[in-house]
């Protein structure tokens, strides 16, 4: 039977939605009055979020406290009058269609350039190689100068990759993956070398946490990208608090873009205010600088003008209009980039997943058990409510998170379609869905936890040192 | 007879002074805009700055363009309306006195302590030395904290110095000196390690220079500084483009003072705005970091509660305030700090010497002529405008530049002060104080030259090399 985790919200009125979101305010403040554990207060502070998105849904008001909602006619989940309401930026992902973001409309708002048929036929061409299900599935949809690195490349002029990730908890979800499998399959098919960034700086500055415990959990975070099947000889992995002291390169470069940057500029870029630290008002240099190559002199022979590929999600994009900027003024050619679209959380495409909340998504440590009960519980359905009306009308894909995730995770397009195509019909059910998912993960996991098992701590090790990898430049 | 090279306009009226300024004005926006050599720039900017500000001693108004003076009393040099006009901090030291900064109110605005007999006292006590002259008279006349360093000390505990220099030119002039020889006393009388920082990043940052140069002005710096005769196995110079790169501890401690100090506070405490470069901004923490030990876990082997003491002209107390304010809160101990007067210029003591000024200042490689001619030319005069007035009333110590100099210099209590007598009387002629000078500083300088000679690149290394000293921690 199809299930739907928000069918009690998605039945109340707009004022009963108010009165519950007033509730859950109160006992957001209650919880932070009484110092609640912060696992309770964060808990809270998403529901609270959650029901003030589920209010802006179904009414198209923001929650005001103390202003009940005027009469209006409902609106539809999915079609609200405020599509341009996404709001992405590093640290927030948000929209209240249940589709996820307007992708289209980000790439618009971006500058960036659609992955068109060409494009992906052109990359097939060079490498020889049949494009990832990413790029055929859309699911990194959007380049800035992928031409360029392609014309080079086609003129035996090579590349590196440079792609990275904030480690601000120990255990990654899936969702994590998605950049580091795609990054794989462009090292593989064009044979180059990969930088791979652990921002535990960031964590520091952005989270309470220590630094040990941020470059903690970087090591760990290593371990789940290896696992991946990284090539050694081809592969540097850093933890920024540990290259940073290590490196007669990459401080340079932080420098140089610092220099080339006002507070005006990050301020419009990401939003920070006279009230943030100046830690994080300059980190986005630090995130930055991997895009030169003479922040790698071990790696690239000290040669400053080696183009840089950054596969990415999309939100990490104004890192990197803001790296292309500066890039001519301190004589670096401007990185390329490819951008993939969110992952969703198991609650739906609305937000990006969070590391922080274990039932948001399928973690790289979860047992076979713990999959099955997540997915059955908690992914967000496209389905009816009834099996009868499934059966009549059959389940929406567009929204459903079980369908999502085999996007991202059934590589066999045939039967990706077949899928589509029974759960549309209504010949499918939501249970019987969610079942081809489970068991589509599962083993993924359980071969991922295996090889992780092999990555010891000197395997780390050898990937986070500096050195010379298997290429000449 | 006594000399003035500012009498041509201390002759002036207000109008005229007016119209100096005006025309000054022009000839700065005719050379800018002719795109003329940057020295000839600077030089007329210099002018500029310096009309102003005897526009502003001799009416007591600030100059406005198109606004000429209103008819008031001619204020006399000295003792304008405006004494607490001082303006100090890091980049700039202004002040309308001749007699330089109100160094007891600056004591007051910035909330130190002044250095009194009882604490000049107990520093002999516990070292056993002669205080440095520049105790005795003065020239580090305020400090924080240095009873807990003394306590601490006649307790058999140590602490180590810390001081720097920010390498904006090749060639350092004698004013810059006065830290280092402050601190060589401190070092030998104490027995204790120090470091040395050299912001060749904070130049690049703020200046017109690639980081190579200002990695070279560096190592230039370095030699001068090592020619001052510190000990290799106790003292510790580096670079902070080249030690970022190579420690462990050091970034560390720079993200820790970053994620503790906002955007708010720097700007309230050194005036950045939303238009200065992020770098900038940060760059405060780079300077406080050295402050703590664990910066330098070869030398502390570790410790992150060494105590360190800090001597540095006053217009530096801004970073360490910020600093003091940040290391409880990381965990850490604060800083003490010993703050010297400024250096003033050949041309008065309204404001700090200028690197980029070669007669501003008698450099460390000038020649015996050079210095003869600078002195003569240029080092301002207290005595009256011609013989029979310095006969009948004597001259102005409290002014006189070249009678500055030799308070700095001339070891000699005794001789200090009879020429100080002397001067004052009428007895002694400028001409005659300035050769007094000329004799004290040639050889000094002449001495310097020779041991600097002997600095190698190899010393250099040496010095710049991360390593244990020859203390136990």
């Amino acid at each position: 039977m199809a299930d739907s985790p928000n069918c009690d919200l998605k039945s109340l009125t707009p004022l009963q939605l108010f009165e519950r979101v007033t509730e859950q305010g109160e006992k957001v403040r209650a919880l932070k009055a009484g110092k609640a554990p912060k696992d309770e207060i964060d808990a809270a502070v998403r529901m609270l979020l959650s029901l003030k998105l589920s209010y802006k849904t179904t009414t198209g008001q923001d929650y005001q406290a103390g202003l009940p909602p005027k009469d209006l006619e409902l609106i539809n989940n999915g079609t609200t009058k405020e599509e341009d309401d996404d709001f992405v930026d590093p640290w927030t992902v948000q929209t209240s269609n249940a589709k996820g973001v307007d992708y289209d409309k980000l790439i618009v708002r971006f500058g960036s350039t659609k992955i068109d048929t060409d494009l992906i036929n052109r990359i097939e061409r060079a490498t020889g190689q049949k494009p990832h299900h990413f790029l055929r599935r859309g699911i990194f949809f959007s380049h800035r100068d992928m031409d360029q690195i392609l014309h080079a490349y086609e003129n035996k002029k090579s590349f590196y990759l440079y792609t990275g990730r904030g480690p601000s908890s120990q255990a990654m979800h899936v969702g994590h993956l998605i950049p580091f499998l795609f990054t794989k399959w462009l090292q593989e098919a064009f044979d180059v070398p990969l930088v791979i960034q652990l921002t535990d700086d960031e964590k520091y500055l952005w989270k309470d946490m220590t630094t040990e415990r941020a470059y903690e959990y970087a090591k760990e975070n290593a371990k789940d990208i290896i696992a991946c099947g990284f090539d050694v000889n081809k592969t540097f992995i850093f933890s920024d608090l540990d290259y940073l002291g290590s490196s007669t390169g990459f401080y340079k470069n932080i420098i140089k873009v610092q220099k080339h940057v006002t507070f005006n500029q990050v301020k419009g870029i990401f939003g920070f205010t006279d009230s943030d630290c100046i830690g994080k008002i300059s980190f986005p240099a630090i995130q930055a600088a991997p895009s030169f190559s003479s922040s790698f002199p071990q790696i690239f022979n000290g040669k400053e003008n080696i183009q840089c590929l950054i596969p990415c999600a999309i939100d990490q994009d104004p890192y990197f209009r803001m790296t292309r900027d500066v890039a001519p003024r301190i004589g670096y050619p401007k990185p390329a980039l490819m951008h993939s679209v969110f992952f969703p959380a198991l609650q739906g495409a609305q937000t990006k997943m969070s590391a922080s909340d274990v039932n948001s998504s399928v973690f790289l440590n979860d047992t076979p058990k713990q999959i099955k009960t997540k997915i059955n519980k908690h992914a967000f359905s496209g389905g009816r409510d009834t099996i009868e009306e499934h059966r009549k009308y059959g389940g929406n894909c567009d929204v459903d998170v079980s369908f999502m995730y085999l996007t991202f995770f059934l590589e066999d397009d045939d039967k990706l379609e077949q899928l589509k195509q029974a759960y549309t019909s209504g010949e499918l059910l939501t249970g019987e869905l969610k079942k081809v998912l489970i068991e589509t993960l599962q083993p993924l996991i359980a071969a991922h936890q295996e090889r992780r098992k092999k990555v010891t701590d000197e395997v780390v090790k050898q990937f986070m040192t500096p050195r010379k990898l298997a290429f000449e430049f």
